[in-house]
């Protein structure tokens, strides 16, 4: 018989979240599940990791018959610490985070906590996937696209990945009358937040701002996750690391000759 | 007579770093500088935003003629509240981020709060630069890089940038025996860190972890940051924030057709 693949689930909405719930359900069905997940919610972490201070982990029973701990810290330090604590030292088969309430979608893979560790967890080798729905409330209906989440992360156990080690999965919201339509494969698109800032004063006073902002697609294109999940499909963007602009390396190279640095 | 161009400066160390202030006498030759940096040390940050509180600001007189502010959030706030509130909802002509105590070199760029603001400038739409300097302690040497800083900046201020909005730009430390070299431009090489936990117990007898860890590079490309850095040389590599696949779309197509959902 076969061996049960080893899963192991994090988030950034913390581990009393109703996604991470829904995940550790599904991932349960096909595999080991090991529950490393933050003990507050982290949203908009991005990729933050805590070197300033210690952490703590602590086991905990909050999944029936699933290995869980949660951490003080990060998403990226979930998977770090669970890493070397929880799985000590070994890589699971496959890294899965989320259900994030809330899209991942374009520009907001780079803020996000849930991407992030997702992300963490590929470079330590794991193939890793980030789940999101584009639904922020606390009471998302997850059942919805609880079997797509399956057959993806089934796929992933069964033929690994290609070229890629992360993807950044966005299911939109389905109500009754108007399912979710499939799956498509996509970029990133092009988009970004335009912030605004809520100013008021404090009690005490104090001037302050608060983050609001818009999200803003400027991107027409037909291939993006924006524009799948517009028509009512999941898209999966296969994700990496390396931030390099590679056609912009030929024209900068006159910065190699041209400098007249005074000696 | 031409306008001087208007240059946002931040970093992640904080406010107080000396590297700050070596970055913002650089720049004040170039062009009128606005300072908008944490009040408190922010590395390890990513790109980490605060959406769950509010925020400050408050201008200080730090620098000799110099416009400046202190946020109480992370890089990638001081960006964006620095654009509403001190540039009044402008943007500059150039942001530069750093000069950063520590490399930013390789994998780096992604845990980095000094890189992530300069990041975010470039999604602001701001041509953006991030130097760092291959020295973690705070009273290390900068005078030798300033020359190639300015250099860098005033290129970039008459030239702009081509196929990208991002620099992240590496400095080797240099004694006097041993000058910088030049500049090259290089590709992020695939180097991660590989984690390491000191675990000890706390004055009440609970145990805690406290990150280290080891950068390993196994990436034995000549055109690498790493490999310039380490030649001598500043690297400075062409960065953006679409972390797609590509090459990785096509073997996923598969999913697509592949998922047989139980309806």
């Amino acid at each position: 018989m076969k061996k049960r693949p080893l899963i192991l689930v994090t988030n950034d909405d913390g581990i009393n979240a109703p996604g991470i719930r829904a995940l550790v359900e599904v991932a349960s069905q096909l595999g080991d599940v090991v529950v490393v997940a933050p003990d507050s919610p982290q949203s908009g972490q991005g990729h933050a990791i805590t070197i300033a201070e210690p952490l703590r982990m602590k086991q905990v029973d909050m999944f029936e018959g699933v290995e869980a701990w949660e951490c003080s810290g990060t998403p990226v330090d979930c998977v770090k610490l669970g890493k070397h604590v929880a799985l000590k030292g070994r890589n699971a088969d496959l890294c899965v985070s989320g259900i994030n309430h809330g899209s991942n979608a374009s520009i907001n893979i780079i803020y996000s906590g849930t991407m992030s560790a997702a992300l963490e967890a590929s470079l330590e080798g794991m193939n890793s996937i980030g789940f999101s729905l584009l639904d922020y409330s606390w009471d998302a209906d997850f059942a919805p696209c609880l079997p797509f989440v399956k057959e993806i992360i089934a796929h992933v156990l069964e033929n690994g990945l290609q070229k890629c080690k992360l993807l950044n999965v966005n299911i939109p919201r389905a109500d009754e009358a108007d399912g979710i339509k499939g799956i498509k494969v996509c970029r990133q698109a092009e988009a970004r937040w335009v912030e605004r800032y809520v100013e008021s004063v404090d009690p005490r006073g104090q001037k302050y701002y608060w983050l609001a902002g818009d999200f803003v697609n400027r991107d027409n294109g037909e291939d993006t996750d924006v524009k799948a999940l517009e028509e009512g499909f999941i898209s999966v963007v296969p994700s990496g690391h390396d931030l390099t602009r590679y056609e912009a390396i030929g024209p900068l190279k006159v910065l190699e000759q041209n400098i007249s640095i005074e000696s």
